[in-house]
C-alpha cells in the first residue's frame, strides 16, 4: 500500500461544497471519480477538512491510499486530464503510511475577500464579497488582534456542528487593503463550522462601526452563537494553506 | 438632447463580445435592453471600440443621447439593476453634445495576462491564458521596445478588417511578473482587429525563444498578416481605459 498527498484548487462557485453528496457536484465526488478512472478502482480520500458550497480553494489537501507504482507525476498528469475545469491538481507527494489529510494537519491558512466599491464587479463577483459602504481599515486590524490567539470560539461556530471543544488557536489574523479590495487572512490550528465567514462578518461590522471593539470581546465571552451576528457569504472564501 | 458617456465593466466569459446580434448575449445588446428599460424607448449606443467574445472590460466606454432630465446617479442605479450579473456600469457623467466614444478616443489600454505554471488554475481560467512553458521576461520586454512607437501594424491585423490605414502609435508597451503571472499592458491611439493578441502571441513566441528580436523586426516590416503568427486567446484580454 502507499499514503498519496494531493494538493488541490478549485473554483467552489459551482460545486456543492467538499463532501460526497448523491446528485450533486462535489469537489470529493469528481475527485474520486477521477481516480477511479485512473487507478481503475475505488478510492475514498480524505479531505483536510470540509468546504462549504461555494468556497474555494488554492491548498485544499486530501489524502489516499492506493495500491499501484504510478508516478507522482503520471498521477497528476492523469487526474488533471479526467477532472473538470473547476478542479485541478497541484502538486502529487508521496507521504508516510501515518499521514491523513485531516488528523496530520497543524495549521490552516484561509483568505477572505471583500470588494469595497459603489458598484457591484462583474470581474470580482465569484471570489469577493461585495459592499457598497466604508469600512475603517484601523479598526477592523484593532478586532483582528483581539480575536488572536487561544480562545473559546463557541460564538463563531454555526449550529449543526458536534465538535466537543471549541477552543482553537488563531496564530496569525491581518487585515490589509490593496485598491478597492479588503484582504482577511487568518491562520488556526483548527477552524469550527463556518468559524471564518462569521469572524468576516465581525469584522465587516466592526470596520463599518456598527460593533466597537468592547462588544468584540463580549462576543468573544458570551460563548454564544447568536452574540456574533451574521455569516459572510461562501464565493469570498478560499483555503489558502495546509501545514503539516 | 443630452450626451451620456458609460464607464462600463464585463466579464466576457460568457458574452457574444461588444457588438449586437440577433439571438446572441452581447454587452451593446445587453445595455441597450437596459436603456430600454430605464428610459422606456430605444436608444442605441456607441463603444469605444467592438471587442471580441471572451474579452473582458474594466472601463470600456459607451456614449449615446437621451432626452431626459434624470440625474447621473440614478441613470447608474437604474442601469446596474437591469443589467445582467456580467456587466456593470462603474460611471455615468455628462458629456459635451460632440462627445462620441469612438471618434473621441485618444489612447486606449489593454491588458492581457498570461499564467505560467505546470498545471492548469481552476480559479484564473478565464481571466488567464494558461502556458505550461517558461518564458524569459527580459527578452519579452525587449521585444515590447522594438514594438513601441508609430509603426504600419498591418502584420497584426486580422482579416476581415477593412480600414484605411494601419498606422498606430503605441504609446507604451510593458512587460512585468507577478507571481506566475505575466501581465502585458499596452496602450496606443488605436488597435487593429485582434491587434493586442496577436502581439501578445508573438511576445510568447519570443519568450519562449521560437523567435528573436531580428525576426520581430522582420515581422513588423513584413507587413502580412501571416508573418505575424497566431492570435492569442480572448480570455487573457481585458480593456482596461479609454483615454479622451
Amino acid at each position: 500500500m502507499r499514503n498519496v498527498k494531493l494538493t488541490i484548487e478549485y473554483d467552489g462557485t459551482h460545486l456543492h461544497g467538499f463532501q460526497i453528496q448523491k446528485r450533486k457536484r462535489t469537489v470529493q465526488g469528481e475527485l474520486e471519480k477521477a481516480l477511479k478512472t485512473l487507478f481503475r478502482r475505488k478510492i475514498r480520500v480524505a479531505g483536510s477538512g470540509r468546504t462549504d458550497a461555494g468556497v474555494h480553494a488554492r491548498g485544499q489537501v486530501v489524502s489516499f491510499q492506493v495500491d499501484s507504482d504510478i508516478l507522482t507525476r503520471k498521477i497528476r498528469a492523469g487526474l488533471n486530464r479526467y477532472l473538470p475545469a473547476d478542479i485541478s491538481v497541484r502538486d502529487v507527494k508521496d507521504a508516510p503510511l501515518n499521514f491523513h489529510a485531516q488528523f496530520s494537519a497543524k495549521w490552516k491558512t484561509y483568505e477572505y475577500k471583500i470588494l469595497q466599491t459603489q458598484v457591484r464587479s462583474p470581474l470580482e463577483r465569484f471570489d469577493t464579497f461585495w459592499l457598497r459602504y466604508e469600512l475603517d481599515l484601523k479598526k477592523m486590524k484593532r478586532a483582528a488582534c483581539v480575536l488572536l490567539g487561544k480562545h473559546n470560539f463557541r460564538s463563531f461556530e454555526s449550529s449543526g456542528s458536534a465538535r466537543k471543544s471549541a477552543v482553537r488557536t488563531v496564530r496569525s489574523l491581518s487585515v490589509s487593503k490593496t485598491g478597492d479590495v479588503f484582504t482577511i487572512l487568518i491562520q488556526a490550528d483548527g477552524f469550527l463550522y463556518k468559524m471564518v465567514r462569521t469572524i468576516a462578518g465581525l469584522l465587516v461590522d466592526v470596520g463599518s462601526g456598527k460593533l466597537s471593539l468592547g462588544d468584540v470581546k463580549v462576543i468573544i465571552k458570551s460563548k454564544n452563537r447568536k452574540a456574533a451576528g451574521w455569516t459572510a457569504p461562501a464565493r469570498g472564501l478560499c483555503l489558502k494553506q495546509v501545514t503539516y
